[in-house]
């Protein structure tokens, strides 16, 4: 298969869709129908089948899926098993709170550093990981196979920190800064802009009036 | 005009019109060209244009668009212009960071109650608000005219705490929880998947060797 010909709107939708296969396989569901499968997630039975299509498949028509087999390939196609490195930028509350989200671990998101330009909250153990000052980020990343930064650090710092993360050759940002990063290409940037989401929240309640 | 007849993917790209407008207006520029505005927002001119004909075009061809003007509008188009009274459930890191987060309260969502199912979180102050316990949940959001729930607690106490939502006519929940929740049409619902958007990265990671 070949990864690049497929949608982004189908990739937006497997998280969704490991997400469902994960709770189905905690329950001891060995086998689920895209008919079932359909009705649990509300979508249709024809979109999932084309969006699995995109992958080859995955079991056979009335005969239903492998709940376990499903679940793995899809980890497969996200990457979910192979294992990240990656750091916290900013140690403040939405750091700590994504520091102690275990399922991240269980992942494979593996924590190996967090970061901060506050001196107060360096040294200050998180998780078991000692906060360690933004001027040490460099060095580290090089040090450690660091592939993933996590920015939770406001906007104005935000763009200086990817200019320098820039240059460690970071193959990720999850960026949760409320700016849009101008980054090289090459790293791929998922933004979480939450001001965004609550403004579409906010449109919503206004216009069901 | 009728907000009916619009895109979702038209409505999700207000916020971020909002950003940069707030940041060109932050910087006393008055006046932007559609041109201009899609260099700085990496977007065609003809999509900027399509965008705001939608809501009427809000300024002339050639003679640009007047900043403030336009982030006013876009404002009350996302009815940031109202106040909203919200209140977070789950009173730890994540629920903490967003209590912290001043933008919100600037833009008109104002955080009256913290609610937490651990007794000892409840009395703890957080940002000048009081933890409460889950159990008097009902009866404040009926009493403060509440109409955002976020819900940053575990996805199993989050599915049953959107029921008691529903049945306090919460007009939208904002729900972090790992989990779709199962509420009425009438309730606006904005997901925060994080788990979902960290698979995002890690695909794009693996598909970019």
């Amino acid at each position: 298969m070949d990864d690049k010909n497929i949608s982004q709107a189908v990739i937006a939708r497997l998280p969704r869709y490991y997400r469902y296969l994960g709770d189905l396989k905690d329950k001891g569901i060995e086998r689920i129908s895209s008919q079932d499968l359909s009705k649990l997630m509300k979508v249709t039975a024809s979109q999932i089948r084309q969006d699995f299509n995109n992958f080859g498949g995955f079991g056979q028509q009335g005969y239903g899926y492998n709940v376990e087999y499903l679940y793995n390939e899809i980890a497969k196609i996200l990457g979910l098993n192979e294992k990240h490195n990656l750091v916290i930028i900013g140690a403040g509350n939405l750091g700590q709170a994504l520091a102690n989200y275990m399922n991240f671990e269980r992942r494979g998101f593996l924590i190996k550093g967090i970061f901060d330009n506050n001196q107060a909250l360096c040294g200050k153990e998180v998780r078991g990981i000692r906060v360690q000052h933004i001027d040490q980020l460099e060095h580290f990343i090089k040090e450690n196979a660091i592939d993933i930064a996590v920015l939770t650090i406001p906007k104005d710092g935000a763009v200086k920190t990817a200019e320098i993360l820039a240059g460690c050759d970071i193959k990720a940002i999850w960026n949760f800064a409320h700016v849009d990063l101008n980054v090289p290409e090459s790293i791929v940037v998922e933004n979480v802009h939450l001001s965004d989401s609550l403004m579409k929240l906010s449109y919503g309640i206004v216009n069901k009036k």
